[in-house]
């Protein structure tokens, strides 16, 4: 089954990272996997939450929204609702997570980064893509702190980038596109270290449930997506 | 390294599904893993929501909440602060996502089914207990629909259990009690069918990125709970 | 007439109140009338609210909720609603003054204790089962304060304990279940203490208004009912 | 003991009820007691809530709000908290149920009466205040209807009033000002007929519990107040 | 075209100004320009906001409301809804604006006064009686806080009114009641010192677009209004 | 005086205006003021409010947000928050009027635009930016909607342009940047219409009162910055 973009299953997007998009922000990126574009600000903040205060140890921590019209229907804007939806809510936590994974917390000192990814266009992968510009956003912020001599050491103790994997048809795909996620029997993001780890891996399956075969078939690919997206951040970061 | 209640690491702690446990709701049951308790009760509901009006097809739904001191501190009500937090609605739609892969929309008409997961007590694993309970209370609230003759066929396609396992040091354990999962470099929930298929597989590292031998001996681990898991709620429903 | 369960009109329910029931709350009970069925547990907090912080005084509060499924009918979770309705904050007000009236703040010290009453099963008679179980929770709190020599001094100065009343067509019934509370003309709630003094009286005319003579039948019968529920107290905490 | 503004024990402070003291609302009513004022407005509405549609009967409701300068320390507002607090829910419930005890819904018809009660300055009895002006706006409100043929009878079956009565030390009081409010070791709010039957009783021990011949003269004290209350307001209709 | 209250184009409506309307606060007066009524509270407060502690000055800063029933039909209360509406915003913070433009905050000290202007009855204009009014209240909590010494110095350095002026049909009229508000192509509201300078100026065009010699009138006359309006403060406060 | 950035004191920023700038939208444009950079989405959406229906009336409505980090120091999310503030809704409701200026409702039929105004990066002058570029937006939706047929009549009777000007120390300045914004003692947004009439007039004295002297050259500079913008937009359209 051909991709409706003439890609091969094992084919990514193509795949943009441009740094510097924002004048105030200490690190920020523009990523975008195809037409999916997601902007990423790395924000540096003396201090840390209270409950780790006197610690020595920082904090990293992101918050991903949508902007109402990056859908093809417009959705409402969360702050006018009043509420923050589940969704939201799991993908925060979970781009969180993913870059608390290549930070060490003692040598960031008693700092915090906040990482704000909002999706300015959607079209599939957004989760994916905030966290593959989040780490080069972050990186960038690391940077401007170490000139300023502001941490005790290096934080960052390794990359992370993260992709989509699923099975639409009979066919395993990778860095679904929305069409394709829609199709999806199951879904599978995959968030990785730049050395070939596992940080966060999460199958769904929407339709059908599916068997280990597939499953080892889906990190299969996902391996070797991540690998290729840790070299795009690399040579953002060139 | 011997486990604190000197379970096996591959061994489930006690689980005790009791049936009926409320007397108002459709389908009720208190699933017991160890000292986790959960009260899951399917209520039956007419009608779909709006956007699924009209379609023919039936719909699940689940929302899980914890009792203000189920853990060792108090924690706030949601509905006090007003608003739920991130963790609660993720795990909501977990659960709801989980027990979804067992039903057939079709042949269960226009009605809807709630499952109302209420943490009475915390100590590990809440989730998965959740998601094991839900489904016992899912087939009787689907037993009591079919004697009244509400369903055009049978609903239920499959049954669906879910359990934590992780790596804690250097030991890969089964169904995590409060401590162990603290403990745990790499936790991870695995929701199942009864015939051995993925719903759901969530990994995380908490600590140390793991690689894929250590998900694979996590994913075996799961495999042989859950079957465990499917064959005590083919007893608490025979 | 008859009651539908059978009871003479000036009958409790069967009442059950079992200690211990959570693993984590200082205090906890389960309490039953019939089949409502209240979980009460005391949780004991260091300091006490910013208004009341270097008086040497403690302070007592309570929250009442309702699982969604409690009911016959299941009603939307107030947490997913966003706020909390009136009726729920005008039980709380009313378990915290209640359980208030037995205690002497000065020997409680600066601490304060919390007491969740969460109803799992209803039946009519929600807040008086409440009240009577938080006090035998709270008695099992104050032990464990004492135990740890956290008080000055004795902070259980009496003990409280509530039951309803109400005129049901032309019988004064006491401990109303659910149909006979609907049912009722005039609905009284009556909080009295262990030595058979007031602390709230409730009495409501749902149809039509209640002259002095109607009022002072429904005392006399409170009264004894809250006396036969002191004596159950006794028992429990025996 | 002396009262601080002189009264005798038994005596109402000056009671003024101002009809039409609003252009737009269809009853309006400034009503005082001493310096307590409570601005009380009937708005007709064409139809019932949802739940009540089709029934043929109409409905009553009241809200309760207190301005921020009401008081002599000033409050946050609600609307700017975002909600409502358990106070301002009880008393509008307590509210709307005592008028609803005046009214035969039959006899409105399928039409709405909302209450508001807004309390432009507080001084003790803002809510006893609220209910007997909210009762004369009631009966302009009714009257409007009536002139325009929208009411298929006549829906005020009585009057309603209300007082505040109290221990203070040694002594019984009526009406209490918010000096004798705070100082009360019991607090009894009555709202009776104009035929003279409860329609609410609420006593609270706010320190010392009571007995039984205490409850005896709070309720013969009150009744003498709601009686000449009741008088007040058939002056103030004349 | 004759004016539905008979007046000139160039007339205000009748302006009372009640000064010391409530018993507690430190300034209050009961303003209004015809049926429009607006109650302003001045309350003075110990310190300034967070962002301002310890810089010297003080700070002044206003809330706006509407009773329910302030308008011909009922509309909810914020509060209830749960959120502030987008008008209410821009009056509350442009009342605040106006009000700081004739205060030294320097003379102020560290002390806020919070002006909160409740519309009791809404017949157009508000907003400009409110400012009107809060200026009368603001000037009564100054001398209030002089009496006790609490100022450095004198924190008034000028006056000021405000008055709405617009284009209805072909005329150019001052002080906009409802009906006039309702049909005005463009609409203006100006606020001025009582030494003749402009604070604010806000003109919209409903509905056609006005040229600068429309503006230039709408301006003129405003300025008399302006001025008239100084006049009636300096008389009330004499 | 000269600024900062070497402009004439009645010299515009660079503005860019560049359309099409997002897949989904029927209408979008990236506007950019300088720094100041404005990401604006038209939305075509079937039907109007339910207070318009069956008016054969479009309508048009707009909401403005800044992404956290558009400023130099990050804000907090306003879903987050819970709320929207003041000055959001106020910048909201002001774009919406400005642009409803242009609009003949009758010639939209019952449709409704949405303009999304989201600040992507912050420096001066952000609402501004928002109009002049939301009417691109809308013109580009409006011809998506007439080439599908939609509208029975061309609904754009104008365009519409913005521009802030100011007074900084003894200058009278155009287009503010934030740093200038900041010192200015009067700020002052106005909004035109293509043929060179007001739509909406805003000044506010943020320091010293303004006379009428330096209202009218406000006015003066600010007509010439609409026609310029004005010019700007035609090109971008062509």
């Amino acid at each position: 089954m051909a991709r409706e973009d003439g890609r091969r299953p094992d084919q990514l997007r193509p795949v943009t990272i441009t740094r510097g998009w924002l004048a105030h922000a200490e690190g920020s990126v523009l990523v975008e996997f195809g037409r999916t574009r997601v902007l990423c600000a790395a924000s540096v903040q003396d201090g840390v939450p209270r409950w780790r205060r006197g610690s020595g140890l920082g904090w990293i921590t992101a918050e991903y929204a949508m902007l109402p019209r990056a859908t093809n229907t417009r959705g409402d804007r969360e702050s006018v609702r009043g509420k923050i939806g589940g969704r939201t809510h799991e993908i925060s936590r979970l781009i969180g997570r993913s870059l608390r994974a290549c930070v060490d917390y003692k040598a960031l000192g008693e700092n915090s980064i906040v990482l704000d990814c909002d999706v300015l266009q959607a079209d599939g992968g957004t989760r994916t893509a905030a966290i593959t510009g989040a780490y080069v956003a972050l990186a960038d912020a690391v940077a401007w702190m170490r000139e300023r001599k502001m941490c005790p050491g290096d934080p960052l103790v390794n990359s992370v980038a993260a992709v989509s994997v699923g099975v639409v048809g009979s066919s395993t795909l990778l860095d679904l596109c929305y069409s394709e996620d829609v199709a999806a029997e199951t879904d599978m993001n995959v968030v990785m270290t730049g050395s070939g780890e596992f940080v966060e891996v999460q199958g769904t399956a929407e339709g059908v449930p599916f068997d280990r075969a597939a499953l080892d078939s889906l990190l299969d690919l996902a391996a070797g997506g991540c690998a290729e997206l840790t070299a795009r951040q690399r040579e953002a970061l060139a």
